[in-house]
């Protein structure tokens, strides 16, 4: 592939900035890629592993000169960086950013986009439950979705150009409004992301069942819900003070579902809950032909063994 | 490894019961294995697989001349079957389970045990999203636990010979009261079963969102769900209706739980949601380190490519 953007800032230097680096360097999609963090270890850390050309010690002079920057800070930080960075961006630069939540970071980092730079938001639906530099690998974006989300009126060029770019990390690309990605997420990973750490939570909690008994039975169900409730406490913070409406909003039609079927226990309807889970188990079919999870069982979990 | 039982008989042949006897005849635990499933096309397939000696058309001729009977069909037809096969149970002989709610299980099925027969309820706490003969393996039970709940004055000698054949198929082995029982695995898989199936039923209901949404961003969380969410619906609706107060109470608590987060989102509460998510995180740690779940990001999930 060729070069799309001479010079790619990454301002974050955590999971998805490491990863785009790697993927970005294995496929020539940039000519250098500049890079900071806030975090003295962290800019250390990645000027270790080598994944940027230059780690800078500001933000300031990691955009100068770029093409495209990306924001891959949490969401919470972002107003404050775009307001440090917006008056060094260059004449022509494309700003993204690969925030969890859209409609709050068009909000925030928007009115400090100069007229001479090309505003597109981002989303690569796409992660793991670990973090920090030292957990990208470049494959994180095969075959997952890239929403973009630019405002009313953004320049098509400077979108198509970003598409290219995901498209060239392994990424299919697709475009929406900002109300209705939040909702979307709202659904596929953040109302989940909230049931999950609830249920952890609880689980920690019960004084009447120890923890080594949680831990040691947890593979009847309950630790496919750990991974969700060990994703980063700061990103999962701003997502959901940044995502309040539609979150709550799904929370409340889950609840309602929840109480349904307790109640179907309660009153022993056992043909509501067949029915039901025969129901559900056509979703997991389609995401399996989708593509975007394994047929083999528990995940294909490498599986382990006693005294290991 | 010896021989435990000459003769195993398992009633029902999906998913543990041909795990189980895939590792019974590795491990060389038992002379020979003997099968009954109520479905024509399950013993057939069973027959095709051959992972029994012999699969009969009725259950009292495979529990003939068995030293262990396993019942391995769901919680629900236990008590019919236990009235079918009690009168035909050998003297001295072990019968067993391996239902996911142990108090019902001893309710239906108890009454039905001769005196001449030893009791001895068990849960291998093991399994995955598959069901059905061709769903088994033998390493299923490799380092998961195995719970043993015999009634009070079982004899002990029959409880260790037991004890000794889960050993043998990998598990560790703990020994608990029915009630208690129910209770943990109400924690850590009943209760996220039925908010799993709760999430993807909301998904999958709500029209301002399509399906096709649903299923290519599911990779930020959702997946997860929904790999519990197709889970064998017949046992899934038996362990509910089995499994009532414990389940209802821990989803009491659960709720509880969720509207305690979902009021910091609405307040706006970032401390309170960071302390709650960085706490959480240490499950995550302790399962992994007990050997219950991979540390490699996203379960180690086989990637999948493009065009796949």
């Amino acid at each position: 592939m060729s070069v799309i953007y001479p010079r790619v800032a990454l301002i974050g230097l955590g999971l998805i900035a490491s990863s785009m680096a790697l993927a970005i360097r294995k496929a020539g999609l940039a000519g250098s890629i500049s890079g900071f963090a806030p975090s003295r270890e962290t800019r250390q850390t990645a000027r270790e592993l080598g994944f940027c050309d230059d780690v800078f010690d500001t933000a300031i002079e990691a955009v100068n000169g770029a093409d495209l920057v990306v924001l891959c800070c949490p969401v919470g930080v972002m107003e404050t960086v775009a307001r440090d960075i917006g008056p060094a961006l260059a004449e022509g630069a494309t700003l993204s950013d690969v925030g969890s939540v859209k409609g709050a970071v068009i909000k925030a980092v928007g009115p400090h986009v100069p007229d001479h730079v090309h505003f597109v938001p981002a989303h690569p639906v796409a992660g793991t439950e670990h973090s920090g530099p030292r957990a990208g690998f470049a494959e994180l974006f095969d075959n997952r979705w890239c929403l973009l989300v630019p405002p009313e009126g953004t320049n098509q060029a400077a979108v198509q150009r970003l598409r290219g770019l995901w498209e060239g990390l392994g990424a299919h690309v697709d475009v929406m409004d900002a109300e209705h990605h939040d909702l979307v997420l709202a659904v596929t990973s953040h109302a989940p992301h909230l049931i999950a750490y609830s249920m952890v939570g609880v689980a920690d909690d019960l004084r009447r069942v120890t923890n080594s008994e949680v831990i040691n039975y947890s593979a009847a169900g309950f630790r496919d819900f750990t991974r969700i409730a060990a994703s980063d406490p700061t990103m999962w913070r701003d997502v959901f003070l940044n995502n309040k409406e539609a979150t709550l909003e799904i929370l409340g039609r889950f609840t309602e579902e929840l109480f349904d079927l307790q109640r179907a226990i309660r009153r022993g309807d056992g043909d509501q809950l067949f029915d039901y889970f025969t129901h559900t188990r056509a979703v997991r079919r389609g995401i399996i032909e989708a593509g975007q999870d394994t047929e083999a069982p528990n995940f294909g979990r490498v599986p382990t063994k006693k005294g290991d």
